[in-house]
């Protein structure tokens, strides 16, 4: 690079009001890298901010999947043409919890800096990278959201046969009904709307390809007794991708000691829900949430895509150019599109 | 015994109505043992019954250390004389949660069916009674409210030099603030009613005499801002032993990442909290309950005691026998007895 | 039972002297059940006392899968005609471990007294017998073996979508392999000896239906070399079934960081092996041995079988009854018969 | 620094060959910072290479407390004045294993260069530095040794109340020692040489301030028996801070189902042992390494020097200057120093 790249970038408000951007982005300093972007993906909180949460335009984008353009003096082990995940919340490794053995209490992060992963290039510092080779940028763009199923797996400590009830068949709720079933999980249940229309029914027929046992229709009948039917006291684990106020459900259907595992927030003012702790003592039931910051296990993640233990191609249903996106994002917004996962190429058809 | 043993024992309910009834104990079946009671402490539920929760008589106290007068035939390892704590609510070692390495799990319990602790004899299965050796029956009789105590500590994965907050100073409190430093905590804060009548004082002066850094009269002063003048970013776990609406205390203290154990239950109604689930996943913050069924950590925790690590004489402040009974419990419950824990002595003043 | 019941059993010793002994089995006690052989399964350990190890004869069996003839009366869920697993070695229940969490660590165990279970009847004491359903004896005599295996995989701590190599393709090392893949591994390796007969070839063929992704025949190449070729940094874990010299096989393939578990045996003093204590530290390798005493893990291995989890039937390739027993085990030390598994019937083809 | 800094260094070889070398230190690169140390330690390793390990000479010295000179441009959080630790060996932050939540599995580390500790000033890299308040620099020289006996201590997974053996009374020894009386135990012995001399003498008089039940003069009676007075069934951890051959002493003393940590090496050839794999089953006994590399839990450790939980003090008995570096290292190689730890001030006396 011997100049500044011009960067187009996608940003979005509600009510759909969807912006492109044009940015500059400069050589990168010494231990920044700049990249160009093969694919990104639409994740649920792209959705939420352009339906009706956001009152100012927000970037959108951070499933990220690039290819490296040039690497800062002070960089080790990058190099043009590298493919990377992008990281967009990355731990320091200096501070004293990542120190101190916990990286997952870090607080002291990088970020994107404002900058769209629905864009054409962008400039991190080189921590914020993770390398890999032998998959698709299509396909490595889902390292993100994996990372973040796997984390709520992982957190929920599933037993070896046993079962576990997934509430929210998103494509983090499907991710984490795979990775529960490849963790061992004897049973695997899995919750959505009813299936009604196109995109409901490509999330039950995933959810099916993923090895879910039972698919719930939450709004046809109660989650609770629906699971009894075939744990009659109750499953191991549930690991809750949809809002809070589904924890409800949760607590219905979770046996004696378990173990219930969350992530789906609500920015409109149902964040709260009303839980009764003796029912939590008296049942020895563990809440333990899973959050995405800092980002953590994308290179594991990452191989699991690469060597096919979770199916990235189930997922990713749609992929998008510059043209498309408003009408690929209104779709997904009012349930036009039979979207479960919608990938933008911002560069094009990427290679292999 | 040739024939059955007359055995009194204490009942109550609301309001301080107390009865002693007398049954018959029968020689003991193959598997059961029938023992005396030398020590019986006053638990905060026994409390609680005959304050205004029961409407029927229940029967009073399980934190039990007796003699064995009496083992079946079938028994092994017990004979006449051996000193045994009375568990009130037994695993049973067959099921499949405890032949799965996971006997907290268990739901096939063994309870004492009615017997009240505080009485003098009582007839129970062999796997009710854990023997022990070189502590007297008076200190012996925490080992119950210590265990759980201490299920409550190691549940909240105390971080060596790390800061834990301990809601609560009755003798479970007290215990878990002594445990979280026995367990290596560098700070241990604990919270209690203000300091201005007797039986505060006393609790206090224990919290402090078992190591506490910081008291904290939680009606005085607020909770959250009076932890962090020590532990500015919140401390690493607490430790609930108050009544649920303590949560809310629990979770303004703690810092990111941390983990919250609680144990105190409410049955007069206010068993519900609000809890913010955008908060809990944001500073991924970990609810883990505490129950004391099934009965488990009685062995260490008798082993505590009998090493002093622990200090049980510095909680025992008063011992009564049956002409006593009425006048201490009315004294718990009105306030004007300065007790921190208070154990009957069924059998009279019991050997050393 | 209004009298004792005649009860044949197998009894050997080195080299291949086997005995028909003929017992009595009294009614039972309070405590006892007394159980029908339906199927049990020759273990290498049977094999090894026949071959040469055992001066004495010895009791032979120990993968029991019973029916209940009769339960003693203080013995709480089990009635005639229940399909029960008999554990050779089972956990008190009662003792300080038990009680304080770790009944792994029990050493107050029950055993068969010396009761074959290559055998007609057993007389068990009822904290032996693990209840199951929706199983045939045949299947469900395997519950003993995929439960050591089971705790093996457990004590690895397998990382999802990591490496595993498993030494030694007997039916314990095939489970093992089994479990690895179920828990997530992301690559399975096993080694075996040269698979130029039909007992070795059928090992490796269950390899592959287990999902195996390399089989190396440890006589032909070197085993640390060759699983390089997959994982150049060395596998995550090893599960060492195979002699205790095979130690030096799991030290060349591990990779940094890694855990190896073990639990092959040697009784003809070779038994002891030369560690480089420099190795384990600078590397990092964990050294976590697997023990089959006391029994845990039943309830989860026979849930496995029962689900469909691990084929029993892939590993069982011969049946037999009293008239074939010792031509049984004579091939299986010869290595005339192709046997991955072999199961006795005792009582003759067992209900399904 | 408008210009390079003249830096003393002490590098030393067999047979107490010791040299002061000079170099320059440039001002910091972008992600360096130069640091004046301000106190460091001398390890049992510096002691090994000047006294018959070393063919050549190696740069000594790496338990570094300093004072921050000047930082680069891109660093983050320091400045000229404050207190910082200096790692000797860094984990990345950006490798596979730190990025997926196990950061001492890192194998990308940062080293020091060749720089010796034992010296004026040192340039590195930003991420080996943990900042620091409240500690005095002597004191502060202890967060490296300290921080590896902590990690021995978190390896062994003490249980609380439960008994821990430490074979070897240097430095590491003692902190061990001191580290598992503050996470619980409530039996702690020390293993050393016959206190016939002033140095064995103040050895053991650190172990009982630091909180040792029994001191094992283990070239005067066997270790395993003098443990077995007080823990007839073996002790439940050890830790191993001595050469490889007193595995075999870790092995009389375990019990069942134990845990032996070690990080003791030997480069003279004595570093294998041999094991009984049999005995290593039967019993349980788990061999989990501990490793100084990459750093890890400075922080903590340093924490637990800065709140008095480990009493430095205790363990400097001599502190030199540059005068004084032959005669100290000679006296410690030949024992007529009786040094628990001793620590050099290359710019003097240090503030406090």
């Amino acid at each position: 690079m011997n100049r500044p790249l011009k960067s187009r970038g996608l940003f979005g408000r509600k009510y759909l009001d969807l912006q492109v951007r044009e940015r500059e982005i400069a050589p990168p300093d010494e231990d920044h890298v700049v990249v160009r972007v093969r694919a990104c993906g639409v994740c649920g909180t792209d959705i939420n901010f352009v339906r009706d949460w956001a009152e100012d335009p927000q970037a959108l984008g951070h499933e990220i999947a690039a290819e490296v353009v040039e690497a800062g003096k002070n960089v080790r082990g990058l190099r043009a043409g590298d493919r990377v995940i992008v990281e967009d919340c990355s731990l320091c490794g200096t501070c004293a919890d990542c120190k101190s053995g916990h990286p997952e209490l870090c607080r002291n992060l990088y970020n994107l800096e404002g900058q769209p992963g629905l864009g054409e290039y962008l400039s991190v510092r080189y921590n914020s990278l993770v390398k890999f080779e032998g998959l698709d940028f299509v396909s490595a763009s889902l390292t993100e959201p994996l990372a973040v199923s796997l984390t709520a797996v992982l957190n929920a400590q599933v037993p070896l046969g046993g079962s576990v009830l997934v509430l929210g068949n998103g494509p983090l709720g499907l991710m984490a009904a795979r990775l529960a079933r490849l963790r061992g999980a004897g049973w695997v249940g899995i919750t959505g709307l009813a299936a009604d229309n196109a995109r409901e029914k490509a999330r039950f027929t995933v959810a099916r390809q993923f090895g879910c046992d039972q698919v719930i229709e939450a709004d046809r009948e109660e989650v609770g007794p629906a699971v009894k039917r075939h744990s009659p006291a109750g499953v191991d684990r549930v690991i809750v991708s949809s809002p809070p106020e589904s924890l409800a459900d949760a607590l219905q259907a979770i046996r004696f000691g378990g173990i219930i595992t969350f992530f789906g927030l609500h920015f409109g003012g149902r964040n709260r829900v009303s839980v009764d702790v003796n029912d939590l003592v008296f049942r020895k039931i563990s809440l333990i949430p899973t959050f995405a910051e800092p980002a953590i296990n994308f290179p594991v993640a990452n191989r699991l895509l690469r060597d096919g233990l979770v199916d990235a191609k189930a997922l990713v249903t749609h992929t998008f150019g510059w043209e498309q996106a408003e009408h690929t994002l209104r779709g997904i917004v009012d349930g036009s599109l039979p979207a479960v996962k919608a990938v933008m190429l911002p560069a094009g058809a990427p290679p292999a």
